[in-house]
């Protein structure tokens, strides 16, 4: 009887060679498994299952983990504001441990002995992969033909042909992968440090150049309604991209450090997140004390950093959630954004948890809370241990 | 023989006020000073000087601290990329510390009894005056008659008019301060939480609509050339301020925690601050290590916070500095940016710092510098600890 | 009718002055309260009531915090390891924020118009019940005799005296202040920098000089059984410091910096604490992940910060707390503990979660985890972002 | 010709293996190195040196790092008050960081093909050897024979009988290494979590019960004079690890995570360490800020860590080292200790910077530097955010 592999399956070329090299050099049976986190459309996913059946497949499942994602990772992001490098959305980084954690149970549940992905040797994704499956399915073989045997297209789509697959393999000029939190955009000017991507590159177009105020509500710092209607914050998140994409909004490019040590670039689209992080920080400006966001800026900061160096499964990470959710107690509200060609603008809030209205004290040039000699006896005891640390200079 | 004040004088209604209320009430000889930090025109300070002593002034110092203000301060908001609650560059908070460290040393040197400024009782300079002065000049006394009488315009006029001093006193619509790192907006809008300032608040227009593209060079972090042309920091700065202005670049609305501990809301125009931070951002993501930009983290969000709150004089501000400018050893290299209507693009970098383009390994899909077998072994030793903490699971 | 004043009163001149001085020079209905976070025994209690019934109090309450506290704040200190400045429990600072939110909320329940207390102005003591009294009482106005009246001792005596009240106020040598989290001595010497206490001025001497073995079990970080006896935790303390007292285990003297900015000196006794945070400390050696450990040490060092600071009802320490509970998942076991004069010492632990015991890898030469071939390879890459930067060097 | 190998030799069974095996095996030119931190006494080096010669070495160099290791690591461990996990003194991680990085310096200045160390994949000190080399000496391929061929010490003793060296290796029963900053011990206790190092498992032994009184005098940080003379600071941590060694102060057992993931426990003795960094403390706690020292603490933290885990070389560890420098402008003083066995009592201090003694203000009762009514406008403003906080919850 022929072992089991469960291979993590996306329909290109890398994963299309894995599928055929693992039945047919390996002799196993092969289980091919994509797992949608909101970058897929029903028709798309229905044309990888075909190829992967035609490819000799003896399973495929779709795993749909977008809530899931949503839920367990992107609301604390939202919570912590959590821009890599005050930049970067995390988008596929966070994705991928989700897809590489869905594949890993898929394959423990299965009694599999060997589990596949097509990553090559030189990225995070490799990581994040070989990280979820050796944690979660420890019993489980890792077999990586792309990052073992380093073919080029040409090989593989030679090797394909070889065994009887005469399918097209068109190569993208750019690298697409789209998400329910951003698409990343690869290409050949974000292997240098010079080059922008060209407007085209970008997967969506400005189609829009009148703008548009947009209401976002949040409750306890989930993003729960738009333009004053109540939804899901998956499907809210949907909308908002759907909306904020005609603008061209939310495009960047990002360098950033790899689990490896390198330095690597990225061009990204991700107008949602963009907006709801803005968004939902200047909520927490006016809801959130002082020390709570000093010290949300540290725990966000890790938390982003430690996801993004596929650590989500360290405890940790559930220590600085635990944290992050308590945190949003009051940050409850709408906030008003209007859409422009490549960029928004944020108007103001209203919330209940509002510290600049507070009954207690107003900011502005009339204040009843305190008086002149109070302001005196707090900037004098405010200032001793500065007046005491220069005494010592004369 | 009089005992002579100090007074931080402005031009303005309220510490003109000051001016003849220190003469005629306390029997004071009135020392106004103004200190400059690159907001103001010769003309500005010209009429400034005539005003000080139309209303009785014994001597009138004008002292520019721009050079100053540069070296001891912004140039380590730059090193640090700060942005105040990513926001906010800090232009008013740090200037106005400089400003008032100036007044206090001229206080001290001139032996002065006392010393004056104009502030309310309600916000953070009344803080940053009053522990400058007492570190500075802990003999002096400190007057404010502003914060003390809580008079009305209405009132202050009247009592200028009785003293016989029939000046115009318009109250601008909108109250800005201008420096070299920015100028702050505020009026009706920046009380409420809702609104945003309008177009017409800001003082400086759009007036170009085709794109430029600016070089800006770094020397260990110094802005020290634009389009290739070397020049002093602080002139960089002030160009750079009129060719991104003319592009409303850098405007926004900044909603923080004053040292009160109400919170404040102000607007901002800063065009040469945003683009200097950002574009200094983007060479060190490509010239400083992984941990140097998580560290510098943490130094630059309590840098700034301790700047904004006073606490320039405390000596952990000399440390967090001696760390910022040792973390800038090899922030050098150009950075490439385009100007458009309210909003920048950064291209790209050349430094021959850049860790993406090193001889030991590149980014991307070809790699020499390490093989499959040896990510393997990283990755499992990596994934050790998880496993370890995953194994008690079952 | 007369209006009612709650004061805080400990039995002692201080308080006593201020009993008598409220409602005979106010003409206010004193209300004493004293709250026991475990210092006072039975008798003193009594004592300290029938004194206040003397002084003319028209009722006295009794609040016991102590169950409150621990549950509320103590077990936040054992689970974060919190010595401020890596020496002090926090044993008053913690207690006394407390009792003045105890007596903070039994005025609010009364619908006392007045609240008073005896610090002076010197102190933290004052900002603690102050801060208090002003966030949970907010409709109440703060009275504070000792701080505004500035008198001596002997000013006390006489006056109460002369309002017939004929007590003997002796002054003890040190002011001892005791409770379940740590016993502070302050006196002539923490007066100075050089000179420590003398031996005698501790309240527990050392009076069993034979080691004995002592066993602490811990839940999810809190402790649960000593020697293999199942108890409450507030008891185990206690008893913990009973018998670990009689080795003079757990004194210190801590310099600190006061709320009002100058530093200040204190002795204490605190031997269950010590042995507690020490002995959870090892068990979270064991059991915690290295990032769990790194991220800790931040949190509970401004957990601890701001609750000596009088900053417990900052909400940023709800989100702290969240962190640390979330933390203690996996810190239960026994810790091995051997009692000495002056000293203990931690033997070793045993736990479930004992990471250095696990079936995946242990510590030592030999290791079948990985082999030499992968310990090459996650060196190689551990090291590529120190080879890349240091390529520049030549 | 034959090609050059440095190797790392210590003298011990496994290297003295390895220059045999590189000379006979590989036909490799030995050249044996090696690095005295403090550890080795000019006998121990002579031995070790013949024995090299013996077994067919063509050089052997001694390399003295003790001043080096101190002025370039030690003082900043000093600085930081450094204890890895509040336990350990980083005795031999930090040692063996300059170890590794003097052989991998004399491998490159000798032009050698090779250099190889003689650790197993187990542990930490491979890492540190294994990076230093690499970044060092990058053209300098590595041979670790006994990482690579994990061969028993019998195995090893019957090759160098077979290839006629008949020395006598016995294997002592605790492994200890001796340096300037401290000795580590292991041994069967050690591989558990439960036990205990029992008395005799330390090299040094108490001798001495009478206490005795030292001063140690600090400048700008620096040990610079023992009971008032002056002395170099490497000689003054020799003497005091003379004299406190005596009264066996500073033992302890330390549990940590090593670099590979697992967790490790070692013991250690290490009474100069531990004198020198307590009484270090305190005298900061006299004269650093109170930001001085929260965030000397998140820096201390990080540097002792990244040091641990061979990050010595990543440029953050400079930017570090700038941070601790410069937070020690004050720190000069003299610090009173009183040994005793086991343990020792810090009595207090003297310093020019005491800002516990200042003449601005002074802590206890008398008080001149405010008065009651600044108190109250201080915690009045001092409580605004957490009054309007609180004020929503109603």
């Amino acid at each position: 009887m022929k072992k089991k592999v469960v291979l993590a399956y996306s329909g290109g070329l890398d994963t299309s060679y894995c599928a055929v090299y693992l039945s047919r050099e390996l002799g196993l049976e092969v289980h091919t498994v994509i797992v949608n986190s909101g970058g897929f459309s029903p028709e798309e996913l229905a044309a990888i299952e075909k190829r992967a059946y035609e490819l000799g497949s003896t399973t495929h499942e779709v795993i749909d983990v977008t809530e899931r994602f949503y839920h367990e990772c992107v609301r604390y992001l939202i919570f912590g504001n959590i821009l890599k490098n005050d930049t970067y959305p995390l988008s596929v980084s966070a994705e991928r441990m989700f897809q590489s954690l869905a594949i890993a149970e898929y394959a423990r549940s299965t009694g599999a002995e060997y589990i596949s992905h097509g990553s090559t040797g030189a990225g995070n994704d490799q990581v994040r992969f070989d990280v979820a499956f050796a944690v979660i399915a420890p019993n489980t073989e890792i077999i990586t033909p792309i990052r073992d045997l380093k073919l080029s297209r040409q090989q593989e789509i030679e090797y394909l042909q070889q065994q009887g697959f005469e399918m097209s393999w068109e190569k993208a000029k750019y690298s697409i992968n789209v998400g329910i939190w951003g698409t990343s955009v690869g290409g050949v000017e974000t292997l240098t440090s010079r080059q922008a991507l060209p407007e085209s590159a970008y997967p969506t177009q400005l189609t829009q150049t009148e703008p548009t105020n947009v209401e976002i509500t949040f409750e306890k710092g989930e993003p729960v309604a738009l333009n004053g209607e109540q939804m899901d914050p998956v499907v809210l998140i949907q909308k908002l991209n759907d909306l904020a994409g005609q603008y061209a909004i939310g495009r960047d490019t990002h360098v950033g450090d790899t689990i490896l040590g390198i330095k690597g670039r990225v061009g990204f689209e991700a107008p949602a997140p963009l907006i709801l992080l803005k968004g939902h920080h200047l909520l927490e400006k006016h809801t959130s004390s002082r020390w709570q966001q000093l010290h949300k800026d540290y725990v966000a900061n890790w938390y982003g950093t430690l996801l993004h160096e596929a650590q989500y499964l360290d405890p940790v990470m559930r220590d600085f959630e635990a944290f992050l959710e308590s945190s949003q107690e009051r940050v409850s509200g709408t906030v008003f954004v209007t859409l422009k060609p490549y960029q928004f603008e944020l108007q103001g809030i209203e919330s209940k948890y509002d510290m600049m209205q507070s009954k207690v004290a107003t900011y502005g040039e009339e204040n009843n809370a305190w008086d002149s000699r109070d302001a005196r006896g707090f900037i004098k005891i405010f200032s001793n241990q500065l007046r005491i640390h220069s005494s010592f200079n004369e």
